[in-house]
């Protein structure tokens, strides 16, 4: 049954050779380079039985698996439902949302356990795989989910795959110039995955700018359930955020500071985000673009700090000011960004990662800096930020001053990847929809005869009205 | 686009400047009484590095965050998710319900954190929190999702605030006088979470007394994929119960038991509740109100006897029990309760939380008096009822007769202090909706043009049926 | 308020004294053999104080529960929001998916706990449970949601208890020889639970033929929503999948490894999940039943050799080959198998289960015949195949001989087992309904007046458009 909509086929949308054809050569990539390269870590491989007796290890809970397992499965949850389902508040678009998502991020952690790996975990030729790498392959992915909340609706999936094969070897270029160069503190990724990932985004969508996007203005709205389903996503991120920041923070107190933190940020984040959301609106009603998202940038605002003795009262400040901060944003920014800077960013990326990403990089820094031994202990002050080694010597402020560079770094190498990345992805040879096409699921996916095309049966008097 | 309801405005809902008022101010005093009061535990402080070695620890895994957290997380997923959802089943009330949780239980959490630190981890003048504290406050939050069940729908946001400020601070002095001074043991909750919620609830909704309530009668029922909605909510609260009633138990053999007995009573009570809720019905047809709730009155009627030797038959027994009570409930005891004794209760607070409760109270107190050294052994025996210090004489029965004053004290704190609140909020001046406008989100939120209203413009001659 | 819709009763489903009569019967059967059988494991019975002295442990983190817990909530999660909502996707079965998956496994965990207990856990005339039986519990139920899958839509809620009471029994059965008198290694149970469980299925479904099925054909499709919700379910199986095939294995290495495996293979699923969808379909649209359940076929495919060396490379191809199987299944095996062989697949568990279960045996066969000591260390081989006692010279191409009889066993006990069951299935006393009927809540549900309904009063004139 044809369903009379503008298929105004200006773009040739035709995936059926194209999207197989990049699956299997980026999968069968994956197989070669896997085959070649990654093997398990000690604590995975068969071996760890003969290796715990070496290391004298008395229990096998000391296994990092039982450390950060329930963590993994919890940011598992996040990349996958949380950003999944927060971008299914579109009224036709929720095929694309939950579905892209769930493309680009299972090709991603693949292709980031590679690129992290060579850097991070490579020893006589092999990666050695373990449960941290798991986390921090979601953690990459985590980028590149952020920054399709930015293009969402308007690329097509094989733009998706190449932005994301880009997104992650850039992700982790900048990962290793932050953590092995600055020798920089970022957990929970303010500056790797926020700042990063959201500016990478604004940039490609700006490079992407498309004029005539008004034609498809009818579905850039919501419906009813449809934010309904966005609220599923929001609140798996909301809640599993403290293990977000927590999973590869290090072993104990660490963990467990950076798990508190973040509850109370985010807790502080809902309050400010719901008042400014009043007040913001004539009427005074609340807008569920801004629950959605904004109540979110608390977590994302202690991303670095998290870990460090940031205090429960600094988390209430930090959350408070980043839940205006992503409302305002909503409210102001987000139309100014579209019509002056020609920033087409549907979900608001800017509010929710960007601004918020660049909070927490600056919280970072100001907290590195002013830290103490009195206020960590002496050996508490050394494990927080590793001051061994070639870093025995610098001191707090020092620290801080790194901290900072490390945003500048983060902005740089995404405004610089992005606008690449973008002109790549600008070529007309990917299968982008028509600006009147964009936000519809039916350009990419069999779409089902629903309630909607039930009511417009029932202008088709030849149709009886119930189906 | 304006929608031709019914927007008989009785009574002023304006939010824009009281809402932001009261978060706001709600959330200052947080940040600085937080300031004051509330430091990391030193489980959470980087001093635990040396603190390890003082206590002669040999593993991180020491650390309490290993033993608590899945469960804290799987907690915190029941209030946001859980009860959140749960609520959903309303046609036009679904943002209403997960939106005006989130608010309610993200403020709550902050205060219980204060109101509970002051009476459980005060040390030196400072709240030491780590993550027990943090379960301890999704806790007490519970409490108020509860009573926001029964007034759900028919309240202004902040009077759903100005209620948690006092219902947390009511539930901070009855768990004192329970845990503290009756020494009695409750780690599910059944009667410091649920039964003091649900009649605190109970005689809110009661003093707020709505008698034209029929006038909204057509938005107090569901549709069928609110229904669906709902049934999320319901999943996460029967899977995770079994984290729920064994959170806050000790280590060990106590955490494993819970689990195990809230796991067996909840998987009884989904079948007695599926047996009566066709039985009851004329055409012997299920009922999707009972299967969302019934089925969870299990996890309720064992949160005293979880870690207790209740034994998986003894759980089989109360679950099974539970789901009758709770299915008859529904049927019969709400609708009298409604035109008998003017108690409007939107979710049936009653049948799931108030009978579960008071039965959970019961069977706890027959399972400790009927404890014997033989059963537990000597040392389990001791810790079970923590029979030390001054409570080192205590025997079984006269356990068994403090856990029945709980039951007692519950209850007056529930009725007395929800009276008063009730009172409060009857003043008129939080913004509340008149009857005709009860269990409709537009109230209080922007809402979306949908495939309802698509239908209606059908309607309208001038505008295509696609939209 | 009566809907016009085809109740042709040529059969009774009346269910008022039917469904109740069944539950209650099975929930006193439980309560009864749970009191003669069950009793709390040493680990988590208060006893375990004084044991833990005796067993010379110093820490409380040794009661297996640290070591399992997290993995349990997992596949609780898998068993009743993973499968119930992935079965939503019908347009008007969403209640009696997630509410007899629901209802089912409810009552299978209670009777496997007592089934896998007489054969795994029987001490001194007692059953004695602890989280790994709550666990095999969850799986052997597992099975039985995936031969609901074949029948969804098409049975009453007493044939689904009825066939629960059996599969779960024969479950058992295989279970004990393919693990005890096979010694055949099966963690994720590729075998055990979806080689079984679907041709158990398959075969019921084939018993219970409807040749008149096409009389409800306009109900066998989904809506937009619908799908969305079936999205939720497909998420969290996929996101979970880990912990399912992790969550019995050998603490330490074993786990560690079984969850990075299974990982990969789920990742490199999605990829070619995605590519044969679009490159089967003419306009070369990605098909959402392919993408709700082919993405899920790299995790049943490791089932049981994800705890063995298999290597992260191996599982991308095992991965890789089974999404291709999969989609393929649905195109070409789902129309083939109902049309020539009348087996009708509601699910198609035949592509998500039994196929790929079938790979997983042969590929765990493989895995094992090919161990070797120099890849798992002397210790690691002992440990990985239990190479111990009995076993101790059994070498690994025995080994791999015998895990290929356990995928024989498993489908002779699934064939044999399923004509019985599907033969009693068939009496026409358990109120199933005519085929015009299927795949329609209104039959055992009451259903809430909807969208859908407001839309057909539409054509009623003395009916307001507005609800």
């Amino acid at each position: 049954m044809e369903r009379p909509r503008h298929q105004g086929m200006a773009k040739n949308t035709y995936m059926r050779w194209r999207l197989p054809l990049v699956c299997l050569l980026w999968e069968v990539a994956m197989i070669v380079l896997f085959g070649v390269f990654v093997r398990f870590g000690p604590e995975a491989d068969a071996h760890w039985e003969e290796e715990k007796k070496e290391l004298n290890l008395t229990s096998d809970m000391e296994n990092d698996f039982y450390f950060r397992y329930p963590s993994f499965q919890d940011v598992h949850v996040m990349i996958f439902v949380g950003f999944g389902f927060l971008m299914t508040f579109l009224k036709r678009y929720g095929f694309g949302a939950v579905g892209f998502n769930f493309l680009l991020a299972a090709f991603g952690i693949q292709w980031a356990l590679l690129m992290q790996g060579w850097f991070h975990s490579f020893k006589n030729g092999k990666i050695l795989i373990g449960v941290e790498n798991l986390i921090n392959a979601d953690f990459c992915v985590g980028s590149v989910c952020i920054a399709f909340g930015a293009i969402l609706g308007k690329t097509s999936p094989i733009q998706l795959l190449v932005m994301t094969l880009f997104q992650v070897t850039l992700f982790s270029v900048n990962e290793y110039i932050l953590l092995n160069l600055l020798h920089v503190k970022d957990a929970g990724g303010s500056m790797t995955i926020h700042t990063f990932g959201a500016y990478f985004g604004l940039t490609v969508t700006r490079i992407l700018y498309r004029p005539n996007l008004e034609q498809s203005k009818d579905k850039q709205g919501s419906v009813y359930h449809s934010d309904l389903f966005a609220m599923i996503g929001t609140l798996y991120l909301w809640m599993y955020w403290p293990s977000f920041n927590s999973a590869i923070s290090e072993h104990g107190d660490s963990q467990h500071r950076s798990a508190i933190n973040t509850y109370c940020s985010l807790a502080a984040c809902v309050l400010t985000t719901m008042a400014f959301s009043s007040m913001l609106q004539k009427k005074g009603k609340l807008d569920m673009v801004h629950i959605q998202n904004a109540t979110l940038a608390g977590g994302v605002a202690v991303g670095t700090s998290a870990e460090m003795m940031l205090t429960p009262y600094g988390s209430l400040i930090v959350g408070s000011i980043s839940g205006i901060v992503s409302t305002v944003g909503y409210v102001y920014f987000t139309p100014f960004l579209e019509s002056r800077l020609h920033i087409q960013d549907t979900c608001g990326i800017h509010n929710l990662h960007a601004m918020p990403g660049l909070i927490g990089g600056i919280v970072g820094a100001i907290t590195a800096a002013a830290a103490t031994e009195d206020v960590y202990g002496k050996e508490g002050f050394i494990k927080a930020f590793d001051f061994t080694g070639e870093y025995q010597t610098r001191t707090p402020s020092v620290q801080g001053g790194f901290q900072a560079a490390g945003i500048v770094v983060s902005l740089l190498v995404a405004f610089v990847g992005g606008a690449i990345v973008g002109g790549i992805l600008k070529l007309p040879i990917w299968g982008d929809a028509a600006a009147e096409n964009c936000f519809e699921d039916e350009v990419y996916w069999e779409v089902p005869e629903d309630e909607e095309s039930d009511a417009y049966h029932m202008h088709n008097p030849d149709k009886p009205a119930s189906p």
